[in-house]
């Protein structure tokens, strides 16, 4: 049997009841930490679960899933993610795999930042598609989470921003040499995410447009979700140019249209109170 | 401190580690039992948590808060929610009312439908706004899911419906009649669903509009999501008039644009075959 089990988003304890008697019977116990990061040190799980955890890195998921699959055949064997196992379409793929191939398996479902997200106090149902926000480059600046928030903005919906993670990526220049060095991770904060936000609606205003979005524009950043130190900050995206975070993993969302309730709940998280008071008297 | 702790979508053992000490510790433990249902009995909860289990129905929750809430500032509290805290509106209402007054609180997340949806194979960030279907009557047959439906596949999005409970409801002729008797529980199925759905486009078609989806679109039913008899069904809405899910909860997503992995997943669960033949001809 391979079981598919979801970790959650904090520490070692956020695995549920059924997750970890599964993996306490496993024989082999794999650990997917690329599309993702963990809140603890995989020590700290193997303590709590009494097994080795073998780290499965992008080569191993994407290529070498095998490896994974076969053992899955005679033995228990459990694939661990970060979240849900349905948050990442590689994790998608490999379940695919097993079905495809008669391997039994089974899901064990945790909360994943799509949901937790709603912790902000901007309800789910009010959500539109979720974006991805790319590191830009020097000459790689892609920008089609622009459209995606323009109709997002259409509809008065939320936009989720999921923000870049940089794991295990070889270095360009090493590879030229002929050599595999790996950059160091790199997780993109909710700052360096407003300022790629705020420059492509910048060139859309001095290309004449009506930008979507503003410095104006009411968000919320949210870093380690779901984790004891937690931090919520809501503002303008101006605000939240600078406001601090601490360490990764960072998330953003674009408020659309707003319920009074959701408006005194992501004012709860004012990194400045005063910009809430007119949205809230407004609907009083 | 009062501890808002999601159950997920399963049994007793769908907790986390992290709820499961929470909850051990509390001096009053409430179940939130009217947006959802548990998928077991609560006897069952009792057990493993070694706690007396208080149910709190819509009148506790939304017009006696304050029983709960008074209790938490000198006692260890616990609110239990099936899925996730933040899953309903009445929920942040309380973790608010619970901010407002100082009431120092812990939100536990994990696994709900909004996220656990993903096990159909359609991808999360692929989803446009959820649609809540409600129980169409002789006189009040509201329809505005069209409109957000509309919307989404405007986008190429894909969306979740989410079905109908009625728990608790007041019995109309009896409350005529000055009494206060509750109907039996009504969740909405799938098939249900469908019917309303189609009934709208009918009306669509009638009026000479083209409407946004017809009997041929591409959908999935899912059954109780999370729990060991999971059922999941593709095929046309005219496919899945007819499908058995079995009992509750239903949920329904309707396809927007799919990718090739997505159609395969998706194929995985057809009552028939042939439907996705041409899906996945047109992808290779």
């Amino acid at each position: 049997m391979l079981y598919f089990i979801g970790l959650g988003l904090g520490d070692e304890k956020d695995i549920t009841v059924r997750g970890l008697e599964a993996v306490r019977k496993c024989k082999r116990v794999f650990l997917e930490m690329y599309t993702s990061i963990l809140a603890t040190p995989k020590e700290r799980l193997e303590e709590l679960y009494d097994k080795k955890i073998e780290v499965a890195d992008r080569e191993t998921v994407e290529s070498n899933a095998d490896l994974i699959l076969n053992n899955a055949h005679e033995d228990d064997v459990a694939f661990l993610v970060v979240g849900d196992p349905f948050g990442a379409t590689t994790h998608t793929d490999m379940i695919l795999r097993a079905k495809q191939r008669g391997i039994p398996f089974s899901v064990i479902h945790n909360a994943s930042i799509m949901n937790a997200i709603g912790c902000c106090g901007l309800q789910l149902y009010n959500y539109g598609q979720s974006v991805s926000i790319c590191f830009f480059t020097e000459t790689w600046r892609p920008d089609s989470f622009y459209d995606k928030i323009a109709f997002n903005v259409k509809g008065g919906l939320h936009s989720l921003c999921l923000l870049d993670i940089k794991v295990k990526e070889p270095n360009l220049d090493a590879m030229m040499r002929g050599k595999v060095v790996y950059d160091p991770p790199r997780y993109m904060t909710v700052n360096q995410a407003v300022e790629q936000l705020l420059e492509v609606s910048d060139k859309k205003r001095d290309a004449g447009e009506t930008p979507v979005y503003d410095r104006k524009t009411i968000a919320a950043g949210l870093a380690r979700v779901g984790q004891s130190d937690q931090r919520i900050i809501s503002g303008t995206l101006e605000e939240l140019l600078t406001a601090d975070f601490g360490a990764p993993l960072h998330s953003l969302v674009l408020a659309g249209t707003m319920h009074i309730l959701e408006i005194e709940m992501l004012a709860s998280f004012a990194v400045n109170p005063q910009t809430f008071v007119p949205l809230l008297e407004s609907h009083r």
